[in-house]
């Protein structure tokens, strides 16, 4: 048995900081959490009585007896599945993420996340981390890049495409690094001028700030769009720089209805398609790309405390964030 | 030159008789009109003057100097598309639905339909009927049968794969032999169980009455969603039933958005994807696979007159066709 400390919401949005008790089984690892990153996944959490974060990153302290794909020392990270079925035609097919017997953040566990000193973790569902990645930077891959990533890897985009990303925070900061090192041709959407020079700097061809202007002049149109931005865009605009049969990705979960004319989806053939963080062996290849390719996430650091979380996460609600704010123990 | 009878929509919506007159160039067919399908965007263009009809069927009666591809005698149809650029992305890729400098119905060769007694269009732009398949059963292909073929065949739906019809009508009971002959197991979707028998024999595996009822019960999931009624379809209920990356198809316009709850659609990595009728490959398969495995629609004919015409839209226009109108010369 293993007891530590872990950050918690709470019903009124405070931070409230208690201590989790668990047994390591055979197939389990102990992770001492060096980093987590706060995602807003997390705020939407905030107000309940359950331990927050879900881009958790750490070393191996212990290991049950069982566990042949870990060892002690190792560095490792893991996101928002903590156990999937292994036997349904989702698991089967390398889709764990969409099992319907997943483990998943806000769903289970809720009395350990990454806003702690330690986790226990099937070991199965923690992802090695190479040398090169730091620890604190490769806490926001954890759930934002996996995001953003398993969209790009799995939708079939290619080298030759325009990829359009709204929102330039922590998922959009990391998807125009992605899609830039992909080979595709970046057109990055803001606000305002605020972010440009950091966006083309990150490896978009093309800035557009959106405020106030009617219709978006971008040039060649868009075969894939990811939308990361907290709230619904003007769809109207967006569908109009869509080339045909391009992609639409709503990354990010808002409280609005998706409200599309179909006249302009069935027209252009254009495609809406969901996506949900990431399955395992996507994981794995955006920690391999992220090496390879030597991005790096732009951090906030807090220190890993109650008040730390708090700062952190009324940062990220205020839309101050640049771009991705992480807790160090 | 040429004159022939053509039957126009007009402001208050009653359909009028007139005459075009028509040079037949170099690479054009003469087609003596023997049917014509009756669609719900003949419905949508009702009130506008423009000569109606877009499945159109007949027999070449006339060829240009330069048609290699047809010849006089030959059984042809055409359908929403006329002529497309040849040189774009979209037409070198075999998606010349797609081209933006398309000729579509409604939007050019406005004096000419296939509510005529004639009609001259580009001979690369008409489809070879094979004798098996009668002038009157080909009409609803024209544009009904290439948009439900378009969508099973396009999207890679697989022979294992469970296939959802919403709407049994002059789509709907297209789709559902398709479907059914392309191997899928086949759920049609009625308000009642007026259309159950004729939906089972034309090869549903499962039928499906939906008003009043709020959960719907199909045992698995969906895996392809054809919505193919005129108005929107409760998505939650559809929702609830599609499976994981399950693909919702809405292939016909209504007036209100899509207004869908992005939850969902991440939760489950749903797609909804936009086609538009079909490519000029995609007929060609499509009469084929229509030949080979015989399927053929369910019709009432009309005659081809201002008052056929009518009595067929009105009774489209009721909900009261089973299930597609053929004006009959």
């Amino acid at each position: 048995m293993v007891s530590f400390t872990v950050f918690r919401g709470s019903k009124e949005g405070s931070i409230v900081e208690g201590t989790t008790t668990r047994e390591i089984r055979e197939d389990e690892v102990l992770v001492k959490v060096t980093h987590s990153g706060v995602c807003g996944t997390d705020e939407h959490r905030r107000h309940t009585d359950m331990v927050l974060g879900h881009e958790g990153v750490g070393i191996i302290e212990d290991i049950g007896s069982a566990v042949k794909s870990h060892s002690i020392g190792e560095h490792v990270g893991w996101g928002y599945f903590h156990n999937s079925c292994g036997v349904c035609k989702q698991c089967l097919l390398g889709r764990d993420n969409l099992c319907a017997q997943v483990e998943k953040y806000g769903k289970s566990n809720l009395d350990q996340g990454s806003f702690g000193t330690y986790a226990v973790w099937k070991a199965s569902f923690v992802f090695k981390l190479p040398s090169t990645i730091s620890l604190e930077n490769a806490a926001p891959l954890m759930c934002g890049g996996a995001t953003v990533f398993h969209v790009l890897k799995s939708s079939n985009v290619k080298s030759s495409d325009r990829v359009g990303v709204v929102g330039i925070g922590g998922l959009g900061h990391l998807a125009i690094q992605y899609a830039a090192k992909m080979g595709c041709a970046v057109v990055a959407f803001s606000g305002t001028e605020d972010k440009k020079e950091e966006a083309m700097r990150l490896g978009a061809t093309q800035f557009v700030a959106t405020a106030g202007v009617e219709t978006l002049d971008i040039g060649e149109p868009l075969d894939h769009l990811l939308v990361t931005t907290s709230f619904q865009p003007d769809w109207d605009r967006f569908l109009a720089i869509m080339a045909p049969q391009g992609s639409i990705y709503p990354v990010t979960v808002s409280d609005h209805n998706l409200s599309i004319p179909p006249g302009v989806v069935i027209g252009k053939e254009l495609r809406i398609i969901g996506s949900l963080v990431a399955p395992r062996q996507v994981y794995r290849e955006m920690i391999d790309f992220t090496a390879l390719h030597n991005i790096k996430p732009i951090i906030e650091t807090f220190p890993m405390t109650a008040q730390g979380a708090t700062e952190a996460m009324d940062k990220l609600r205020a839309g101050k964030m640049r771009y991705r704010g992480v807790l160090a123990a």
